[in-house]
C-alpha cells in the first residue's frame, strides 16, 4: 500500500501459486487489503494478434501517465499451458511502460486453464487497487471465450481491430462487437488512413443496425495510430467519459456488484467441479462407463447419459480432509 | 450410408438440436451407426485468422478428391456464441469443394460452448464415416483451447502459419506446436518463398531444440501455396506416409482408443457441472454466499473455500425427473 513494487510482485506471486498453504496466506492476504481496493479504472484490451495490441498499450500508457495516472498492465492468456509462460504483457513489448516508475507490468501466469487465470487476474486487479494505481489495464489475445472473462472483469472493454483483416477476420469479431465499448481501428496512419475510416464506417452501419438499449453506453468507434499517436488522446478522453456517465447513471456500480457474483459464481462452479472430480463415487461409475465404451456399442456421451440419467448430485458435510 | 446428402445433413442438425427427445434420437441413430464408423482419415486443421486455411483446405481438399477421396469438411468454433452462426467452415469461402459431389462443407454449430461444439463434432465425424466419407477435416481457428478440442478428436493435426507473422504471432505458436503433427507454412509464393523457408528453417531448429520421443511421428514442417498449389501434393503424401506409419506400428488404434475415453471423460464432466448447477443443494448454499460477497469482507474466491472445506459430493440415486 505503500506502492513498493517488491512486495506487490510478491503479493502477486502469492496469488498464483497453487500450493495451498499459499491459498491461504493469499487469499488472508486480499480480504484483508478489501477497504482499499475499487478505486481504479479497470480497462479490458482485446485484439487478435498482429493488430498491435502492446503498441497500442503503450502509446495509451504513457498518455495516461503524462495525466497524472499509475497504470497496471494484466494479461489473460491461457494459450501456453504447457510451456514456458505467456507472451502477453510482456515487458520486451512494451519498453516505454517498462521503464517508468508510474506503470506496472506483469505477465499472464503460466499453465493455468482460462478459470485458473481468470480468477488470479481478478485478484491481482484488487492487489493493484491496494498498491494505488489508478487504471488497471486488462489485456487479452483474442479469439474466443478469453474476451467473456476479460469482459467480466472491467468497467470498459476495448476491441482493437485494424482496417482490411479479410473476411475471416470480420466474421470472428461479429460475436465480440457486442461486448465492446469501443471499437478501436488501429494502425490509422500513412495509406492506411483510408481504409481505416472506411472500416470505421461500416462498423458504425454494423452498430446502427443493432442498436444497443438506450440506457446503455452506445459502442464508439475510434480509429488511431499507435506508431505516430494519433488519436491516441481522443481514446483516453472517450474512456474518461465512458467512465464519468456511468458513474453518474449509477452502471459503474451495478455491473461492479454483477461482475462480483459473476465471480463468486465462477468460483462455486470451478470448485465444485473439483469435488466431483475427486468424488470416490466418480470414480467408481467412470470404472464401470469406461467398459461400456471400450465395447464399442455405445457411444461415450450416450452412455454417461445412461449412467447419470437417474442420479442426483447432493453436496453433504464431509470430513475435512 | 447410402450416401444421401440431405440425410446426413439433417443427422447432424438432429445431432446439434439442444432438444431432449432429439437428443435421444440423435444418440439411438449414432448409436446404430457405431459398426460403420472409425474407418476415415481424421484430420485437423488450425492455424490465426488470416494464415489461409479456407483457400489451403480448397487445395488440399482438391488434391484429395483428384486421388479418389471423398471428404467432409467439420468445423469447431465457439467464438461466436450469441449471434448467427460461425464464419469456419463456411461454404461460400470454399467454392471448388461446395460445389463438388465429392465433398461435404459442414459450419460450426451456433451457440454453442467449447465443450458443447466439441460433443457435437465428435458425434458428425461418427455420422460422417457412416456416409462412406473417406477423410474428415476438423478444421478450427487458432489462439487457445479449441486446438486442444481438435488435437483430441483427429488422428493427425496440421498447424498452418505463415512467414513473417511477427513476434506475437510466433509466440502463441510455441504452445501449440508441441501437439502439433505437422507445421504447414502457408502463403510461400513470388516474394514470400525467402522468407517461407527462413520460417521452416527456424521452426526445424526449435522442434531440434526440443525432440518428441523417437517412437512418436516426428513433427514434420513443410512450406506450400494455397495460391498456386505448390507444395500441397507433399503435404496429402506426408499425411498418408503418416497415416500408414501410425497404423504399422499400432499408435493410430492407440490414439483413437484413448481419445474414446477422454470423450467419456468430458462428457462425464460436462453432465456432472449441468447437475451440480442444478442442484437444490447448490443453489441454496449459493443464496448464503451472495450475502457474504455482497458485505464486500470477503472475496468471492474465499466465500467458496470457507463453504466446500468441508463438503463432500456424493452421487445419489435420484428420481428419474
Amino acid at each position: 500500500m505503500r506502492g513498493d513494487r517488491v512486495s506487490l510482485a510478491k503479493a502477486i506471486t502469492l496469488i498464483e501459486s497453487n500450493h495451498p498453504t499459499d491459498r491461504q496466506e493469499a487469499e488472508d492476504l486480499i480480504n484483508s487489503l478489501l477497504n482499499h481496493t475499487g478505486n481504479s479504472i479497470r480497462i479490458g484490451i482485446s485484439g487478435v494478434p498482429g493488430v498491435g495490441k502492446s503498441t497500442f498499450i503503450e502509446q495509451l500508457g504513457k498518455t495516461m501517465i503524462d495525466s497524472g495516472k499509475k497504470i497496471a498492465v494484466l494479461a489473460v492468456d491461457p494459450t501456453s499451458p504447457s510451456s514456458s509462460g505467456s507472451i502477453l504483457a510482456d515487458k520486451t513489448r512494451m519498453p516505454i511502460l517498462s521503464s517508468s516508475s508510474q506503470a506496472y507490468i506483469r505477465p499472464s501466469p503460466a499453465g493455468r486453464t482460462l478459470g485458473g487465470v481468470t480468477n488470479t487476474t481478478r485478484e491481482s486487479i484488487l492487489v493493484c487497487e491496494a498498491a494505488e494505481f489508478d487504471v488497471i489495464i486488462v489485456e487479452t489475445v483474442g479469439v474466443g471465450q478469453s474476451e467473456t472473462a476479460v469482459k467480466s472483469m472491467t468497467d470498459c472493454f476495448l476491441l482493437l481491430t485494424m482496417a482490411g483483416g479479410g473476411d475471416e477476420l470480420q466474421g470472428i469479431k461479429r460475436g465480440i462487437m457486442e461486448m465492446a465499448d469501443m471499437i478501436i481501428i488501429n494502425k490509422a496512419d500513412g495509406d492506411n488512413i483510408k481504409p481505416s475510416q472506411l472500416a470505421s464506417r461500416m462498423y458504425k452501419n454494423v452498430l446502427h443496425l443493432t442498436p444497443k438499449d438506450p440506457s446503455e453506453w452506445p459502442t464508439t468507434v475510434k480509429t488511431c495510430s499507435s506508431l505516430n499517436g494519433d488519436g491516441i488522446t481522443d481514446v483516453w478522453k472517450s474512456i474518461n467519459r465512458f467512465h464519468e456517465i456511468a458513474r453518474e447513471n449509477g452502471r459503474f456500480y451495478k455491473n461492479r456488484q454483477s461482475q462480483k457474483l459473476q465471480w463468486l459464481e465462477d468460483s462455486l462452479e470451478q470448485t465444485l467441479i473439483d469435488l466431483v472430480r475427486q468424488s470416490k463415487s466418480t470414480k467408481a461409475m467412470f470404472n464401470e462407463m469406461e467398459d461400456l465404451v471400450i465395447s464399442n456399442t455405445v457411444t461415450p456421451s450416450s452412455t454417461v447419459r445412461r449412467f447419470l440419467s437417474k442420479v442426483e448430485i447432493n453436496l453433504l458435510p464431509g470430513t475435512n480432509k
